[in-house]
């Protein structure tokens, strides 16, 4: 790599060391250095182009070595991570050798929080600026870096409401790109593109100024009007929403401009008062087709640009497109169905829907927590709604799920893609709890496709269920293809009713029940296993209600069972069988439980983290084979290890 | 009662043919009969004492038989249920055959949504706005009445934000009386106070306007504009925080002025953009003591009234007291600890912190994610951050324990008040969920109190405890004495360890493993069983981790085991228990779980509450017969009917 400024970086002591004149050459070179990496290998493109000023200039006037920096989400780190001594990291990005996509505290101590959902940034840093005053560490300067598609998240609202009470530094840096992880929805975005066409800090010189009437907290800011650089005396903006907040408002400035982003954070790091300012941004900056479709290469799969013509790599038909075709064709049929997406288009499918029937699917922006109450009012006025939502982002809206849905027996349908391990977003974003948090809830039905014509089923089903709520669960994933069911040939889902997808040749050694997509190695493991032991493998479909019928069948025949999901084993779907089991009086001692165990899986592939916790051929089998023994090794629990 | 106009009204359409003038008379009839009902049995008082006017005039204006009213948080509902036919339940305040405390929809149609969590009116309303638009039926009106506390919760933002793009009629109603459940925080409470003091309608009409200049959206504004009548033109506010999401605002207008309330709702009602009213009102309006003290007044017991003096009724000491002084105690000896509530300084003790310890106490308003969030950012500065908080709002932060706390394996210490069955307030308020849905974040620590030496003993153990998060119970209810485990005598916890309070003789016929207060409910059965049966009672004190030795020792001495705990049997302690012993290859088919079943409780005492699923003393005692019988009764489970 030709990169000899970058290279030199090794902590951000370096990066001071440079002159102004030479940071844009830095900037080049970390914009080349993602790019030519993330091309190969995938990963957050867009978010990272569009910060790399931003970042430069943070850690030229900051040191957060001290200092406290968060960043929102936190996919836009790859820039701040080259600046902290992780170029070496850089090509094995997003595995387990490599840089994780997103801040993680175990690569680095400039990283202080490994976070991955949007909106809570300014929280945390509300309690570390609170923290640090109290351990009388004033000094220590807290900065939260945000984009625009965040800040409308409640939380982020809750923390700017926050945030302005304190009587101490406190910078949020609102990195408004306009766009975000797709089309921002809501009348904030509007507000943000009014900003976004009023002039940059450049014209302001030229303006005159009424600074001080009309703000809030007056006599303050008059202070610090008075004590403020000739820079900061003409950027304080007068007509800015989060003035309501309590914040001094600076901006909009050009986020690209380094000398001027770099003279800014110096005037304002020792305000003494909370301040926002709003920096304006590209998303994809530098890089001709991310600028251009910036969602698109949000986050890319591995491209190539040949010429002016780039091509995006395209892997086998996903869950995401499965659902976004059964889902076509079911709002075709039906009138009555309202998709709803919080700020996934294009990662749940919805974008395709919102094309089609734009009149019956709504982006609600990052707001999970508003668009589950969308559902529940839309449902009472009878229509059917259908959320399709992270199953990581699905926790957002658990209270919602619980009051405005379940407590009313609403017929709202949860479509939550991204179940399960998800690879290279890590930690932050599997989806292991969906059937821990929402099972408890009286009334709500949870269930799980395992491939195409299951994925299909269900959703016809949830489509006629009105009973209650229903949650299903697919993960990030292709789409087997089914020897065993195909589309035409997959029978209608019935509530609570497992479905028998290997059927034994007679009574069977042991019986497999997989909830979800990992039927499909189970049925790889079965056929293998087929010489020597007879297996029967059952496609769950239901952990709410699961089929107590068939597990009294089973378990009376004094069969060992399997139970398979790609969840945590606390409260999934395991656990719902012993529970129903145990209800009736049944014995679990033959019952083994695979899934997840009581530990954080770090960013790999899907298929290595799959092995890593058991859930793949080799462990299933190991699990089979384990049973069939008879004399399974004891499996000490230490559960004071594993809390 | 002496209440002419009020018992003459059956639905709102006997209310619509009063006179205007008559409004005042009936307002004033309402007020006392909550007054007199809420001094007898308890409710809540100041809240809907000041929504008596802005009640009426919605429902003399609007037909709520057809158009859509939501409550936020629902406690400010009792005049919408005396206008509505339910005067004859009110002396039966908050019981079962009485009206439930907050809306309720099997009460009557008027009441759309069973609520008790706040924020959340918006987003709903926007669901039925666009679902009716969807249907048809535009001409529906949506009108939610929000409070002040209530809108700086996130999702009302997340709400505001996405109402702000509706293309027809919407109102918001700010309910604003400027302190809510407590003393409510936060910038967007300073800026209310700034916009209480300024003038109300009466006074706009002698000012000079100038309304159009400067408000987004001015095109569609003017046009309203030229529509509107001279009141409106007068009303419209040009410097509210809410236009900057997209409505229009109108007010501050006095909350408790009917004939101008009704003016201004018919010249609103028409406009086919979202619009926010902001009212000003008095909590605890016409009650001078609750107008003067409405915090106290805000769900006071039982109180009387003596002349000026006035007398709250005193209950047994509570669970949240003995939190409140064991804080007082801990926060004394350790300077490095800090509590947040989320509004519920009253609710949780913590009132009493914030005034001992101003500068390690905090209040955030209702912004339950936030402080969750605040806590992991302050415990990432070495302080030791507890957050009490309502086990039922605890879902509220889900998101932030799963991200902030347990992902970094922060020791941020989470008590929960009021969990379990609640009593009065009913199925919106039950902590039923929390066992449940923070089980399965790696590293987390589930403990409960059972009393007040276990309430200290367990607050102390989380003080000390920094390896990660920890999560304890408690319920609403009052610490039993313990005959069992004097203060000076209750032995420390020790992580996942269970403390057996009463030994058997010899080797016991059964052992009762109780999570949290139902200790002492078995202790009576226990010693009321004792001249026939030897049972071993332990306080599990730990859900997790569980004490997989002790279930060893006991399953493998072929002992049964009943497991109790008020909470929900799905992902609960008995689930723990089950799963642990599954791991450990242990037996289960002897273990029976007493728990919540999958339904809604509704309102009524907690005594009858824990009667009703089977957690008082004959449903504990049936339980240990119906185990030593030997001969169980099958319990066939019925799941299809229990989802």
């Amino acid at each position: 790599m030709d990169a000899p400024l970058l290279t030199a970086i090794q902590t951000p002591a370096d990066l001071k060391r440079l002159s102004i004149d030479q940071l844009p050459q830095l900037a080049q070179e970390i914009r080349q250095a993602i790019c030519d990496q993330v091309a190969q290998s995938g990963g957050h493109l867009a978010p990272n182009l569009g910060v790399v000023e931003l970042t430069i200039a943070l850690h030229y006037v900051f040191d957060f070595a001290y200092d406290r920096l968060l960043f929102d989400v936190g996919h836009q780190c790859y820039p701040h991570k080259l600046l902290t001594g992780r170029l070496g990291l850089l090509p094995k990005l997003r595995t387990r050798e490599g840089m994780a996509g997103f801040p993680d505290p175990d690569e680095s101590p400039y990283d202080l929080f490994a976070v991955g959902h949007a909106g809570t940034a300014i929280s945390t840093a509300v309690g570390m600026a609170r923290g640090d005053q109290l351990n009388g560490e004033s000094d220590r300067k807290s900065i939260a870096l945000v984009g625009d598609a965040s800040i409308v998240n409640g939380v982020a609202f809750e923390g700017l409401n926050n945030a302005g009470t304190l009587n101490r530094q406190f910078l949020v840096v609102l990195n408004d790109n306009g766009m975000s992880i797709s089309e921002p929805q809501g009348a904030m975005a509007a507000y943000f593109d009014r900003v976004r066409v009023s002039p940059t800090y450049g014209d302001f010189k030229k303006r005159a100024h009424k600074v001080l009437e009309s703000i809030p907290g007056g006599s303050i800011l008059e202070e610090i009007y008075h004590r403020s650089g000739e820079m900061l005396k003409h950027a304080i903006a007068t007509d800015h929403i989060f003035e309501h907040f309590g914040l001094i408002c600076v901006g909009p400035v050009d986020g690209h401009d380094l000398p001027t982003l770099v003279d800014m954070f110096n005037e304002i790091k020792d305000i003494d008062r909370p301040v926002l300012l709003h920096a304006k941004t590209i998303k994809g900056k530098g890089f001709e087709p991310a600028e251009s479709d910036a969602t698109a290469f949000h986050s890319p799969k591995p491209f190539t640009v040949d010429g002016c013509r780039v091509e995006l790599a395209t892997g086998q038909r996903s869950f995401t497109a499965a659902f976004a075709d059964a889902m076509l064709q079911l709002m075709a049929e039906d009138e009555k169905i309202y998709t709803v997406t919080a700020a996934m288009g294009p990662g749940t499918g919805v974008d395709k829907l919102i094309e089609k029937f734009p009149d019956r699917t709504r982006d609600t922006g990052i707001c999970e927590s508003h668009a589950m109450d969308m559902c529940a009012g839309i449902a009472k006025t009878g229509l059917k709604p259908f959320f399709a939502v992270y199953s990581t982002f699905s926790q957002r809206a658990l209270d919602q799920a619980f009051q405005e849905v379940a407590l009313q027996n609403l017929p709202v349908r949860v479509c939550m893609d991204r179940a399960g391990l998800v690879g290279g977003d890590g930690a932050v974003h599997h989806g292991f709890l969906d059937i821990s948090i929402f099972r408890p809830l009286p009334g709500a039905v949870l269930l799980a496709a395992c491939d195409e014509p299951t994925l299909k089923a269900s959703l016809r089903f949830m489509k006629d269920y009105d009973a209650g709520p229903t949650f299903l669960r697919y993960p990030r994933d292709s789409v087997a293809k089914s020897p065993f069911q195909p589309d035409t040939d997959c029978p209608a889902f019935e509530l609570g009713k497992a479905n028998l997808v290997i059927p034994p040749n007679a009574k069977p050694d042991l019986v497999i029940l997989a909830y979800g997509s990992l039927v499909y190695t189970a049925a790889q493991v079965v056929e293998e296993l087929r010489g020597t032991n007879d297996i029967a493998l059952y496609d769950a479909r239901f952990a709410k209600p699961v089929d107590i019928e068939l597990l009294r069948k089973i378990i009376t025949a004094n069969i060992p069972i399997i139970t398979l999901e790609d969840h945590a084993l606390a409260g999934g779907f395991g656990s719902a069988v012993l529970e129903a089991c145990n209800q009736a009086q049944l014995p679990t001692h033959q019952i083994k439980r695979l899934g997840h165990p009581m530990k954080w899986i770090k960013q790999a592939s899907r298929t290595a983290q799959l092995a890593e916790v058991g859930l793949d051929k080799a462990g299933i089998t190991h699990a089979i084979l384990d049973v069939l023994s008879n004399h399974p090794a004891p499996t000490p629990p230490d559960t004071v290890a594993q809390i």
